[in-house]
């Protein structure tokens, strides 16, 4: 994984994709599938909804970090397996045979065969609503990130990846955040 | 437009497309470019992110009304136009060309030429994250809408189009939610 920009992390995000979240309690490891996430600032501040239904939900509540990483459309058969069973009876990283790679700031580990990664740490938790905020501290991507595709959850089991790319830099230039 | 059941309308918020938020404060109409919103349940409950450097703020605040609608790629420069431009001195219906259409619940109008539409009431403010949360009441869809393509910002002026889409049905039928 090579590092990347913090400022260019919410630009992970922004596009919707699925999302895989890893947290770690101890050496006990999990990861969970998550499409509702958001960019609340460019920071990156970054939210997500979980609760108490997934078993993730107490380790970001007891150590406050996990790790964000981006999924590529040829990995969305092992996404959908991750988001079906449960970390209370499963080692998912061995299940799917995802390799866990130490991050530099949280104790929540990247995913190698990802995209990109991006360590968070909670910095609030908005129950009423079951939303945790999160703010980026540190990001990664793959060496071939840009010839991989993110994918998109349509909420109906079907998925849409990445399609034509198009640029509209020259009409937004004096709209976009400094650094990217 | 077509009416699409609520339970369906959160499908058109999770793959993380573009959106455009129109308001209402009397006769006075405006659309903003909102790229950061997310699903927070299937009923639907929606939320984006936006403060006073919006125009639009003061209407959502007045009135606790909008509509999400979802533009097609096609519509890509007019989206960015709607963003580099304010409805404090701007008639966007008129400057971009789209026909406001009377909303069946709420005063903010659907537009014509999107691919769907959502007719939201504010539900809540979160003022410390500049979150308005939002509970989808009515939702529409064009008769073309599935030959038409969501896009997704990226968030340095560049945007992709929705790709290939493909089928997790069958793995995924025992997490999906009722009627979609």
């Amino acid at each position: 994984m090579n590092a990347l920009p913090l400022s260019e992390a919410f630009m992970l995000i922004e596009p919707g994709p699925v999302t895989l979240v890893t947290t770690a309690v101890g050496r006990r490891k999990n990861i969970m599938t998550i499409s509702w996430t958001m960019v609340m600032d460019f920071t990156p501040k970054l939210a997500f909804v979980t609760g108490p239904w997934n078993h993730s939900y107490q380790a970001l509540v007891e150590t406050g970090e996990c790790v964000i990483a981006i999924p590529s459309a040829d990995m969305s058969e092992t996404v959908v397996g991750i988001g079906i069973c449960s970390g209370s009876d499963t080692d998912k990283f061995r299940k799917f045979g995802l390799t866990p790679v130490k991050a530099a700031v949280v104790k929540a580990p990247l995913i190698a065969e990802c995209i990109a990664n991006i360590e968070c740490r909670v910095i609030d938790h908005v129950k009423r609503h079951d939303l945790f905020v999160l703010e980026g501290v540190r990001a990664w991507t793959a060496p071939d990130a840009n010839k991989r595709r993110m994918f998109h959850a349509v909420g109906d089991g079907t998925f849409v990846a990445d399609g034509r790319r198009f640029s509209h830099r020259a009409l937004m230039s004096g709209k976009l955040p400094p650094g990217v």
